[in-house]
């Protein structure tokens, strides 16, 4: 008898291949293949990857799909393409697309009596969850969002663009001033550039000027402008020694009053040596409550707020009761 | 057209009384009657103050009752009279009795197509959700539940047993040691006297001699002989300004390991300044979450873990993905 959920993964990056180490990790998940554009050929693991072309082939294979794709070019596509065949899971991110994003999956899902997971991982997916959570409980408040200490690779990339970079790394801080702030009664009014700074860690490319190159990071209006920054120059050896690793993190903070003006602090922090692994633990537990949920007939798009938190774990109902509450 | 979501209350403590005033910050939802057992001439309050006796004649009239008894006596004999008429919300938290009394609870309220949400609050409630969600995201790990900066009710209730003992009241609080050992990638093993420490406070009565009081507190089984125990012996004046609020607190840590041996830590804060405030708003967001659920047919008992958590929002499930995704 094998009553394991079958996990299928489409796209092979590093967030599919943390889902694939994720999945080792929880003995009731069995992953039946990968799914990605390049060559098998290419990689350097035990597990079955397939082509795209033969996902339709899976249909009653596999129970859920992870969709490991970006958000920008890849998941708009591929999510309702495969949301077709199966219920998905994805991280779709680009926020003021959800909405319409929500609706196309949606569905898609309903005709095909899948039941599709948008948004998860830990921002979008924990972050939302604990701020509907803070102003749910404490509806006379404010909510704070902090990212980092963590590697952003949207800024690594744009410092790349920059003609005389052969590599580049970019942290995105917590300012500690307003971070202090954040926690206090006053409550007061932060946006985003006054709560974070930015350090970048460069290799120049010969024959490329420091000064220059400093001055057109700070000055990149949007990604830098309005934002502390700290560039550091340094030799490639430092950088592939230190800046290779993928550390994030971040924190939510609510504060709020209660009748009678008592003040009430909440706050959720995560400190990640390894962002992707972390994410793809995510949609892996949220891949366990997507199966259970479609199991009991839900269908169409759903995004976190839409599942019980008790049917990310392999426990059952009476077991959690029993060791949680 | 009224659509509010009515709301009854049963038991006039600590609790009830922060349940009335948590209501006034949520205007989707009404209050109808508070049920005591005290004459309603005993309350300083405008609201509908009605004897026990009148339960039964609001039905059809309360959506939701939530219950504001104690664990020990109330809760187990109240929630199964009520529970015959109303979907309820609780906060029992006598941990070892949760199985045995979720049965109870969950044959009434099924055989009277009721719901009834139990154990919730912050600890049994929020904490728990935390505990179950670190363990599903993060399998391989290790979980720690520190508590206080806060009041603790039972414990300053046993220092007033003493003989000599005239006002008390005792702080649990972390020990700063532990606290910083548990976020570690060594994952120490804690055990919960190693992981607090405990502050009384005591006003004596005359001729009593303090030297015996402290050793008669600081070896009192369970309570405090395990602990490091600290007692300050005050006079009435001080305590009556410093020591009659109910702050409390506490915090939820989970470390582990993704595969590959990335060390991931996840951490969930509450600093209160008011306890009854906040367990009274965390309640009051829970029922509606149970209205709209039974709404939905949803009967019998439930946890926390059974509740999607956008359903706690008075906005709709768009409305929350477009803001908090």
């Amino acid at each position: 008898m094998n009553s394991r959920i079958k996990i299928g993964i489409v796209g092979y990056g590093n967030l599919g291949k943390g889902v694939e180490k994720s999945l080792q990790q929880n003995p009731d998940m069995e992953l039946k293949a990968i799914f990605s554009r390049r060559s098998p050929d290419y990689f350097s693991t035990t597990s079955n990857i397939l082509s795209m072309e033969e996902i339709p082939n899976f249909k009653d294979k596999i129970d859920v799909m992870i969709l490991c794709g970006g958000s920008a070019k890849d998941l708009p596509v591929q999510s309702l393409e495969i949301a077709q065949y199966f219920s998905t899971v994805d991280s779709f991110d680009t926020h003021a697309e959800i909405p319409q994003y929500f609706e196309a999956v949606n569905k898609i899902a309903t005709q095909n009596k899948n039941l599709s997971l948008i948004s998860t991982g830990w921002d979008p997916g924990l972050f939302s969850i604990i701020r509907v959570l803070g102003e749910s409980i404490l509806p006379k408040g404010k909510t704070y969002t902090f990212w980092g200490e963590g590697l952003s690779q949207g800024h690594s990339d744009a410092v790349r663009q920059i003609p005389g970079v052969k590599l580049a790394a970019q942290y995105t801080l917590p300012n500690q001033q307003a971070l202090r702030e954040a926690k206090l009664k006053n409550q007061p009014d932060l946006d985003i550039p006054s709560m974070h700074n930015r350090k970048v860690y460069v290799v120049l490319k010969e024959n490329f000027c420091s000064k220059e190159i400093e001055k057109a990071i700070k000055t990149m209006p949007h990604y830098f402008e309005p934002y502390h920054t700290e560039v550091f120059f340094i030799e490639e050896e430092e950088f592939l020694k230190n800046h290779q690793n993928m550390p994030h993190g971040g924190q939510v903070i609510r504060t709020g009053f209660s009748q009678e003006n008592h003040f009430q602090r909440m706050e959720f922090l995560l400190q990640l040596e390894n962002n992707p692994a972390f994410t793809s633990s995510v949609l892996v537990a949220f891949a366990r409550a997507v199966f259970r949920m479609n199991q009991e007939n839900k269908i169409g798009a759903i995004s976190v707020f839409d599942v019980p938190l008790g049917l990310l774990s392999p426990r059952s109902a009476e077991d959690l009761r029993k060791t949680f509450l």
